[in-house]
């Protein structure tokens, strides 16, 4: 059986022996046995009933579940009970698992012939680091396929009661982290939200007052409707709503871990109404 | 029985009779009997495998589904045998239902004490209109629910095998839609889509090559690449890659209906490498 990495201590410059690992096995490219294949499986924003009916059968299949720090218990309840459980994320106040390392025990585990899920929060496509355990699968032969999950603004929208994107008020979604890993370009929120846009900013909590500050700081209207979704979806799930401008001068209180903050920029042109015409019907159809 | 209103023709200006009956209706205001709410329910990109838990017990609860023109038939099998379906999307050549005549049904069945689940195809809160059915419901006193579903692009992401943010080039999704409605302002596209940014554009078959004449109008580069991934999810899925040049002068072929387009926008400092060394770690636990 598969039993995971040992979990013990070693001198810095783990990481590049990991990145050295995976670069040594994927040269070797060999195709892995029959069967041996990867799935990146969205496991949702949290509570299990999100979960979709693609990634419950792939759940059920797996031999072996890498999975993230976000993850619900009750999600990983529907695997196999054989299955074996291997936890790849971030312990409180430690570092997560390097990226290298998780491609290089996914591929390893496949190539023994293992059924591998990678159980990631949210939807691996978004913010997920979905397309270096692409390549590294790809590189060593494996069959490998991305199962989409619910996003996270998806759940915060749910948990608001509120939609994402509003007629005649936004027309436009972005989805953005507050944070920037080292090497990384920072990203222009500022320039992002524009009259017309809902801003859904992902891993926000740490850094949601500076990100307010930093937008005040580019002239967006302190007006702005701010809401924060702690932990959508889940029991400890809360909402709040704010002002943009409140949430700058710390004065919305603290944010909680994981937060989804959605700031809404609606447009000029604003007026949405239950009374607005709709376009005159052109089809028997449409009738009343 | 709720059997939904009669598809007769009329003259012009029923969309307008319409709006006055949901205002008439609403401003009764009477409390629904004991039972009777409303879902709004995500039926996911097109295959029933990528509902949700949630979405499918919601289906099997419901005593009446109104549902959109690119839910699949396999997704409504879900739902109990003796639940009335309703379809309130766009028939072939003809006008949708206008918004407030939908608003108005929906209302109504829930009134008459109705499970009722308001199914539309990907996720309702985005470019979902949910926040007229919202309103209705709740100035009826209603209660009323969002079940998020899986929205077109993390499909059209599984389809290509291919994320939509990826670490150090693109940080920011921005989901848009390629028209407008009249009375609405034009979503401005070019602006949205920044170095480091992937946008994903909704309904976007039609205007295809028109979106990216307006695109390369706006000195956006003609190499940036273009992937259109044209019914995600179902049988009929197909997957082609352009660039933007490409499909602003017309040497993309036709873009069948219905299609998400993304154009990719790399950071200026993109250089994502397997070869990337992860920040040192410090902690045992992510040492290999």
């Amino acid at each position: 059986v598969f039993d995971g990495p040992p979990r013990r201590a070693t001198a810095q410059g783990a990481a590049r022996a990991a990145a050295a690992m995976v670069r040594q096995s994927l040269a070797r490219s060999r195709p892995g046995p029959v069967g041996g294949r990867i799935a990146l499986v969205g496991a949702g924003p949290g509570t299990a009933d999100l979960l979709t009916l693609r990634a419950l059968r792939h759940l059920q299949e797996a031999d072996v579940i890498f999975y993230d720090r976000l993850v619900d218990p009750a999600v990983l309840d529907f695997a196999r009970r054989d299955a074996e459980r291997v936890f790849v994320g971030k312990e409180v106040g430690a570092s997560a698992w390097p990226q290298p390392r998780i491609d290089a025990v996914i591929v390893a585990a496949a190539r023994r012939g293992k059924r591998v899920v990678r159980l990631k929060s949210g939807d691996p496509s978004i913010f997920g680091r979905a397309a270096e355990e692409l390549a590294a699968a790809r590189a060593a032969g494996i069959p490998v396929e991305i199962v989409p999950g619910i996003t996270a603004a998806s759940a915060a929208a749910a948990a608001l009661g509120r939609p994402l994107t509003e007629r005649g008020e936004t027309g436009a979604l972005v989805l953005a982290t507050a944070t920037r890993r080292p090497g990384e370009p920072a990203p222009d929120l500022a320039a992002q939200l524009r009259p017309g846009t809902t801003l859904a900013i992902y891993m926000g909590a740490q850094a949601a007052e500076a990100t307010a500050r930093r937008l005040v700081a580019a002239d967006l209207p302190g007006t702005l409707e701010v809401e924060i979704v702690v932990a959508a979806s889940i029991a400890a799930q809360s909402v709040r709503r704010t002002t943009l401008a409140a949430l700058a001068e710390g004065r919305a209180g603290p944010v909680a871990s994981p937060a989804l903050i959605l700031v809404r920029y609606p447009s000029a042109a604003a007026g949405r109404s239950m009374d607005t015409a709709e376009p005159a019907c052109r089809a028997a159809v449409c009738a009343v």
